[in-house]
Parts: structure tokens; sequence; C-alpha cells
């Protein structure tokens, strides 16, 4: 069968890239496009590479346009997602590339992000270790899914495994990430010229303010399995997040897209090499579109351009006493479309990996 | 008085870099400039960009041509400084901007370059917190200087007044730089090709193996004054670096110059903000070429581009227990030749920003 | 069926290219890769990028190991062709990415590259107007196909309409390329490296000496279909482009891949804006791949990265007395490794667009 | 003595690149730097780069706040100097960066900008070819000054001794630029985000309708010296640009600064290769920020940048006809904040050198 597919946000990079790739989606027919100030406009003035979609033109975002497909993604700005939610009630799977439905806590929602909270809808990263499992299990048939934030989920990725299988200390977590300015949107502020960008390396909410850090413990205090963790979650705190500190910054570099996460974390007392490097193997080791790299090996972001695939390299600094991975995504396709539409996929009961593709655009 | 000088490894990147700042230096008169396999051709054909050195011809690097200059700086890839130094004893003052003689630890030399030790030379960073004082203490008459590895001096300076003053951990620092490919010379090499480096974020030497690695603790050692210290370097160990460790990352991102280094280490007990802030607001507050921004304010590596300065921002991340320091240099000055412009400065009793701009060319 | 195929010069970017087009391609299987020095690796060392052809490893680049296969792609330096083509006379189709099968004059094939002269083959540019027609018919069934130079296939797309519809003056072309260092391949040449093209744009071969010069007249001689260009060609010369001149200068701008080609020639007495614009609109408005954007638009080569889309803007300017076709290609797609794709899909009865996509990666 | 300037325009590019040449200028104190909408704040949060103006505090943009210094310079968006000149009257030194001042047609004013004419004054292109003259001798002692757009100072300064000799032929000039984005100033428009620029080239203002091109007819125009031009001027326009056309072309690429211009024009007939090289010898032999570069060499933006130099290369193609030049410029020095400060240090007879640099920062 042939799904209706409305997007919005359709003038943004992530609706944008998520039409990208549903344009290549042989289950797919995208009816809808909208867009807010733009319009009534043709979409490919927005979007001039996407040739195949040329006859589309971008709609108002109302709940009126977008209801009557079978499925909906929203590529809002942050906290503007509920108003539509709330009103598409009959839409059979509605995929938030958003905020508003990742976080599980009422006090990370209100200090990192404030206005109206929004239920956690199912985290559409699959390959995340899950109290056990992955969230893959999760997105089965699901039909209220969360993309993820791009910086959130490429840490996530990198260092869940080692927190799953307690080889490393999550108590100490330092995360600098270089990043393309395509993840801030088109917004029109004064540092995301281009005059600003080029030649520069340009570091931005510095010292714990970024959004994505609360999405980062939610998600690695998930990956952990041991009954204490499951007891101290109940306990002492709504997201179970305690024992997780983060260091988060990051820092936008001259490359239009692309994630390079430079993640690590103290080694846990006692765990080998063989431990360590063994987590991170039997947590990804099946998988096609998250792979661990061989020892020694380290990826480039360009690697990943236009392809969903997470590449991590893993080194284990006895030195330092740190566990060092460094991991490359395409920030906007394992970091939000490609995580979207694979989500999508699963939910559906689709092959998970069509439309997508594994080898990068490179050099 | 006018000082004669002699520039080895003049068709190199620090080589350039030297001329170009020494060509604007009204004590000095550019006398000779030497190379390896280029020698017999004009300098403008390697360094077009110096067009007021465009009568000069690279000379063989010889110790004969070399000699009989009032200074003699060298610019040679790393292990080649020593068989001219040896040779060249009377030339009042040397200034090596390799690394043969920056380390004082035979077996850190050793383990991370190998070949022939030679004796350490005072250190080319004058703003750097040592022993109480400060580097630039040592550098006055100085006749042996060794310009300091860019990314090594960049970290050092970022850290050094937390590690003098107590109110960091140095035990468990991490640091993570963006960093432009001019830092790694001229060599041909397939990773450096543009196409491999454009558009593209690339990790090299992680996991504890980078040069820098020795220089830096050497470093943040030298800064600590406490009796504790004093007594612990003498009885445990030749450097003195016991309790300093560092997870060190550089990633190659696409500017052909700049380092901006996020550097982080736990907060030591007790210690509150105005201690941290007050540290490095008492080192560097009388310094014209470092520079600690306001609160909340970080810097861009194009802030720095041509300028001697060091730009760096502080945070205080009690979440994440750590103070985090950001901080911008132009790798090829404040990294390299104006670091060895301003240490030759003060060795001769010259004004210490002579020939040295603190302004960046920004956008 | 599916068809074997083997590649040579795989651990370069062309090559490199063309395995990542027939990867994605459900008709053929890539049974074999070749390279020169690397040989004996893992393909996945020299394209990390190519996750899905992990499996392979690179080979010797001789005529044993090329034959026995359905299709050979030759990936080679200029000038290496020749000696593999003629040893691999039983295989069916043979694609050379290289220079060696473009040229149909001698003279210019001395003059411009020089060494031995190979016969001309089918060029493969199919959507290339071609005495009345357009290369793609003689692409049907071709069993020995040159795929284009970059450059030369941009510029030539851009003018050959208004050549065969006579409303240009091809006397007096005027063409200049903003173009990405890939299309120099991986050599290791101090002016390919990142340091030298990041942040500068770097003209080169100025002045009448690029290779791709002779293709190019050669291309648009090909276009016109009079009586008159037919006896000229007859009776004057072998290649037939008397009264073809093009001022080219290429410029090395930061980016890895794409071409930017502005070509203008004069407007023919006479000509209307209806004229000039329907020659284009005729040639192109029934093509996939090569598309011509409304008027006042014009194209950015992001809008084609990774696709194998030709788009071109056109304006008539009559105060300079000039038609101006600005075409914008993704070298590696369009210009090279797409174009070989493409003609082989024509050689072969395939879809023409099997594993072709014509959406860019953006931004 | 010791002048007071103003600066207006001071949070942009243009009046940032002002105040960074005139920080190190002796004989300037900069009093006050005045803005739009930033006025009030810091100069240093708008301009993070000028650590030694950090004292300045913008002030409102008004006659009476710039009224009272011996110099004023006028960095604002074109068709807002007008207001401003008239109103100081008593400056005795006014500067325009802007547009309002540089043409002498109404008819070119209404057509490519529109609003209100102003007179034109003294254009500050010092080394330009002017009736057998250079303009230098026309701003000694000017008090009021045109300084050039970027790209048309370019391509003027690229073709004026061609036109000066008569060895070109004016009337088929094609001129395409490689120009960073800074050129464009600071403004908020889609088309300016690092996203839209960085990994690709992008065409602007095609066929035509660019704002330069009756800046650069003007200037080769009056670079002509022959009585029949003259006769021309005064008898057939106001302007006396006839016969002077030219198809020019600018292209966005990734790099924040830089022109690289490739400007062709016919060769005029009997023309020989020592006459046209020998006319831009003898026109800029003896200059020092305009240099011919020996033949077969042709320049990099990366060797102007931070520089006031204009680099040009050379080639007379016969096979095409054409004369090729080939200029580098920094657009924010040579192109226009060196070009007012050049332009100053004449008109006030100090050394015309002063504040500026020849050798750019490079790589």
């Amino acid at each position: 069968m042939t799904y209706s597919v409305a997007v919005s946000g359709a003038s943004g990079y992530a609706g944008g890239e998520i039409l990208r790739l549903l344009a290549a989606h042989p289950d797919i027919e995208i009816r809808t496009v909208t867009a807010h100030s733009n319009a009534g406009q043709p979409l490919i003035e927005h979007q001039p590479h996407l040739r195949s979609l040329a006859h589309l033109e971008l709609q108002e975002t109302t709940p009126e346009i977008l209801a009557g497909h079978d499925i909906v993604f929203l590529a809002l700005p942050h906290g503007q997602s509920g108003q539509y939610t709330d009103a598409l009630g009959d839409v059979p799977l509605i995929i938030d590339a958003g905020a508003d439905h990742r976080l599980e806590s009422v006090a990370d929602w209100d200090r990192f992000y404030g206005g109206s909270f929004h239920d956690p809808w199912t985290y559409g990263v699959p390959e995340l270790p899950f109290r056990g499992g992955k969230q893959r299990e999760r997105l089965v048939g699901a039909t209220r899914i969360a993309a993820p934030g791009c910086n959130a989920s490429t840490v996530s990725l990198s260092l869940a495994p080692g927190v799953a299988a307690g080889v490393i200390d999550p108590s100490d977590i330092v995360s600098v990430l270089a990043v393309g300015p395509s993840g801030a949107g088109k917004s029109l502020k004064p540092h995301l010229l281009g005059s600003e960008l080029l030649g520069t390396a340009n570091p931005y909410a510095v010292g714990g303010v970024h959004r994505h850090i609360p999405e980062i413990r939610q998600a690695l205090a998930a990956a952990r399995v041991t009954d204490a963790d499951a007891s101290s979650r109940s306990s002492r705190s709504a997201t179970g997040d305690e024992g997780i500190r983060i260091s988060f910054t990051p820092v936008l570099v001259p490359m239009a897209r692309g994630i390079l996460a430079t993640s690590s974390a103290p080694i846990a007392p006692g765990a080998t090499d063989a431990d360590i490097r063994g987590a991170w193997e039997a947590a990804y080791g099946d998988e096609t579109f998250v792979q661990l790299l061989p020892e020694g090996s380290f990826p480039r972001t360009a690697d990943v351009l236009g392809a969903n695939t997470a590449l991590m390299g893993l080194a284990i600094d006895r030195a330092a006493n740190r566990v060092v991975v460094v991991t490359a995504v395409d920030n906007l396709v394992k970091g939000t479309a490609g995580a979207a539409v694979q989500s999508m996929n699963i939910a559906l009961g689709l092959s998970e990996d069509r439309a997508l593709t594994v080898n990068g655009v490179a050099p």
C-alpha cells in the first residue's frame, strides 16, 4: 500500500531533508507540504535541490490541512508542535522532529525550554540501548514518535553501550561537538551568517545550557538495566538520571552539515579493554546504520554525508583513564530526518532501511 | 640597533609566518632564508603572499649559512633542529619552532617523539604562570628559546591559572580542539588534501597519542606553586607532573588557520565561583595578548586571525561539576610564530608587542 | 539479469564515485575493484564512506584481473587506459572515465595531452545535441564509451543548444568555472593541500592551456547541424571546429565537489529573446537530468550535490550583447561517474535513470 | 598632528575594517563610532576582533555626532550617505564607502540604484589610470572622496591599462568574479546564511543587473586618453563610456573575504604580446599595492588576505583572441577600507602606505 504524507515546516532544513528522503521512498506519496510565512509559494523556490518535487506548492500549516493523511511529519520550531498534535488525533502516525514530545521530566522541560509541557512520545533512535533491549522494539507499531535532537542522539549512541554494560562512569561525561550550522535551522540570526561562519570555529551554549543536555541524560539513564538503577529511578526521580552528568559544548565549524562528537567518560573500576570494546560490539555488531570502526580507526563527517549512518571509533586512554568515543553523523539525516524515516519504517512494518542509504557522499 | 636574522624552513608555514611578522619589525633585518629541497628558488614562489620579501632567495639549510646572524629561527620538522643547534654555538639568540628543545623528560621524549634527546630551552609562552610567577621572567635575556607547540600552549594557557590557584582538579582534564590543517605543515600526506578536509570534520591522534600531551603536562606542572607540589616534584618524578592527566583530542576542521580549544577539569572541592573566575582574572588581567572575555562571552577563531592574541571564555558548570574554558588562537601566530617573536622581543629587551597585532582579521 | 562489473582506479575519487552509484544499482554486481599502489588493501580503508562495500579488497590493475566481466570501468590517470583497452577486446562494455578515448583530433591530443593517440569512443553525455539529434542515440548499444571531462561536459551542455540553433556566435565564447578540487583527483600536489585551498580562490591553467578546451570545441562543433557546417567539417578540418573559440578559466574554490560554470557568447545577429530561450527549452525541455531554470533563476552547486543533475540558468544581456548561461553540476556525478552510469544504462537498454538521483543533497 | 576621526556604520563589515586599519595608524585618533540599531552598545560586542578598541561605545548616527571631527568615514547602506554629507559641510575630509557619490551619470544612478542623485566625489582608487595620468593626482588635497565598489575597482584595475594603451577592445569585456560574502555586508538575508554558502558556489545578479557595472564603465572610460575619446565624450554622452560593454557575473564562494576576478577582452588588432604586457607593466611597475605577477603566474585571494594589495596575472590567449587578467584583492581592504585609508593618506599628504600592509595573511 501507499501511505499519504503531509510534511509541515517544508521550507526549512529539517522539513526539506524529510522530503528528500521520502521522495525516494516507494511506499510514500508526498501529498501535502506546508509552511508558515512561505505558504502559497512553490516548494522548489525554497528547496531548489528537490527537483522531483517541483510540482508541489506550500500550503498553510493548519490542523485542517494536515489532517486526513496517513502520516504527518512535524518539522516546526520547538514549542509549536503541541497545538497541532492535539488537533490531529485521527492521524494514524505522527512524527515530530521538534523537541515538544521528547522529554519525560517536566522540570527539565521548564528549565531548558519553557512553555507548555507535552507528553513524551516514543523516542526515534532505534539502535539505542533501552533497559536491556533497544528502542527499536518500542517503535514497532508506534503511532506517535519523537525524532531525536541531532546532537543528543549522537552523544547518546556514543556512550549508551558503555553505560548499559557498566564499563564507564556516567557521572563525569564530557562531550565536545564540531557541528555544521544547518542544525540551527534557516533562521535569520547574525551569528548564522556565512561571513560569521566561514573560516572560523565558533562555540555556543557553553557551560551546561544547551537544550540537548536533559535529552542525553534521559537517554543514557534509560540505557541502564540493573535493579539498582530501576529502584533508584522509581524512588529518587522522575527521569531516573541520577548519577549521569555531562559537560556538553557544541562548536560551529565551517561545514553545512555534520556532527563530529568527541565524548569521553572515566573507565569504570575493573573494566578491561575487552569488556569495554565488547560492550560497543555487542550493542552495534548487528546494526546496519550504527557501526563501530576497527580499533585505531575514527570517522569523518564526510563519510556519512547524506547517509543515515552513525560511524564511531573508540579509544581506551589508560593514561587519562577515559574511554573516548568519536562519532560522525549527518545531523539532518541520522540526526533528524533519517531517524524519522527509519522510525516510520519500523512503525509501519516496512523494511527498516527503505529509502535510506548507508554510503556517504565523499569526498 | 638592527638585528640580522636567518630563518630556516622558510618555505614552510611556520617559517613563512615568522617572516610575515618579522617583515613588519623595525629592529630586524631579514638577511637569510633557507630551505631544504626548495633551496635555490625565489622565496616568493613558495610564499606568494610575502610581497615585501620578493627579493630573497632560498639558500641551503646548513650551519655555515645560518651562522653569523644575530638571531636564528629554526622552523624545521621535529628532530632536525638538534644537528644545527650544536653547530651554532656562537649565535647570540636561537629560537626553535620545533619540538626538539621543549621537553624536560627523556621518557616523554622517547615515548612521544623518539630519536636523540636535546636539552630543554626556555619555553616561549610569556604569559604562562610558572611557579608563582610567569614564564616571561625567564625569557628576559634568554639566548635559547623553544617556541611552544600550538595546541600545547593553547591548552596550557587555558588551564594554568586554575591549576596554579588550585581551583580545578588537574587529574581529569579533557581537551577537544577544533584545528586548522596549517598546524600540520606543508607535507604531502593524503589526509591533508583539500578534498579530504573541505566540508568535513576529521579527528586524529585520538586516545592519548598526540605529541603535545607531555608538553601540556609539563607546562601545567610548572604552573603549580604549593610546597606539596614542589616536594612531590623533587621526590617523585623528573618532570613533576604527577596528578596531571589529560584526555586530548584534536579535530581538523575546514579552516586554514585557528585553534578553538574546549578544555575542562573538575571543580576543586570548596572552590567558589569567585575563586575560580578570580584565578583567571588575576593571571591575565594585565596581559595584552591573553584576554579573558566577560562572563557569558566566548571567542571565535576569526577574532584572532593573524593576531598574537589568545582569547578565552570561562564557564562554571556546577551541574557537570566542571570548569570549562574555551580558547581561540591563531595556531601560526600566538601558537607558533607570534610566540617566537614575542619571546624574542622580551629576550632582547624590546617592547614586547613590537610587530605583533592584538586585533584579528575578521570576518 | 545481473551484470558483473570491475572498476579500476577504485581507490581514487572518480573510481569511488562510480562505486557509490553502482552500489545502489539493482542490475549490477560489483565483483572486482583494482588499484595501483594500494592493491592488496581493503577498499574501505581508501573509501571509508562506502560502507556497503566493506567486503571488497583492492586487486592489481592488470588486463587479466579486469577481463572476464560484463562491464569494465576505467578510472585511471590520463594516458593509462590505452594499454588496457587493447587487451580487453572481449569485454562487452568498457567505459573509460579518462581522456584517452575522447578526442577525435590527433593534433589536439598531441598538443594538450601527448603520448599515444587512441581511437575516439562514443561520447557519454546523452543529452548533448549532436548533428540535429542527441548523443543519446549513439549510446544505445554502444560497447566502448568515453565518459566526459567534467568541465568540458558542463560547458558543452551550457552552450550546445545555442550553437545548434545558431542563436549565439561560437567564435568568442568565454567560460569561467568555480570548481572543487576533487576534479583534480587524489594526487599529492602542493597546490591541492587543504591549507592552500581553504578560504581562498585559486585560478589554474589560465590562458588557453586547459586540456578540456579541445573537448569542448569538438562537442560544440558536433552540435551544429547546418549544411554549411557539414561541408566545412568535411572540407576544412578533421574535427570541424572552425569558428569555435573559447577562453576558458577554471578557479579552484573551497568546496570539495561542484562546478559552477559561467559561460557566455555573443548574441547572433537577429536572434530574438524568444529564439534564444527557445533553443535551450527545445533542447532540454524533456530531459530529466539537464534542466533549464525559469527566467531569473540561477543554480547553486549545492542543489546538485551527489545528484546526476545539471541545472542551468540563462540570461540575455543586451547591453553586453551576450547570452550568459550559468550551469551547476557535481563534477564527480554528472561530470564523471553519473555520466558513466547513465551512459551504461542506455547502452544496456536499462532505464536511463537507474541508480541516479535527480535531487541534490542540500544544504 | 593627530587627526580626529568618526566612523559611521561601525558595527558593519566595512566600518569594522576601516577601524581595524585606523587602529594601527599613528596619525589617527578614533574618537567616535556610530551605528543605527546597535547604538548604545559597546563596539566590541559587534566587532569582537577589535580588541584595542574595546573602550569605544557605539553612538547614534546623526549629523551632530559626526560633526566636529577632522575626518568622517561613512560606511552606510547605499542611499543613506547623502542626508549626512549635506549636513557635514564643515568637516574637512569626508570619505564615503557607499555608492552615493561614485557615479557621474544620473541615468546610470536611476537605473541601477534609484533615489536621490548626489554629486560625484573624487574616486578613491589611486593607481587607476585616468586620462593619461592616475587617479592619485586628483586625490591630493581632496576633501570629498568616494571609496570604490570592491568588485568595480578590482575589474577596473584589471583592464584599465589595456584600455588606456588601446591594446584591448573594451566593447566586449567579460568578467566573472569569485567573491566572499562579506562584500554583501551583515544584512540578514536568507541567501547569506552560512548553511546556504558553505560547500557551494552561488551566482547572483546575473545578466547585466549588478550595480557595479556602470562604475566599471565609467572608470574604464576615464582611463582613455585619445582625442577621439575625448571628443566622443563631450559630444555623445555624459559619462563618455560609449564603446565600453561588460558582461559581469559575480559568484559567491565559501570564503569570508576575497575577490578573484577573471576578466578578459578581445586583443586589439595589431597589438603584439610586448605591447600588451608592456601596457600593464607601464601602468603598475612603480606601484606598491598593485602588482603584475611574472608571466605564467596568477594570484590567489589568500595571498592578499588582510592586505591592501591587488595582485594580477595576465595571459594572452591567441587561440581565443583574448587578453585574460586574473586579479585577487581582499574586498574589505583594497576593495573598500584600504582604498579609503590609502586615499585619506594621499589627501592629507601622509605617506601613502601608512597603516596598510602589502603582505597577505596566508595560508
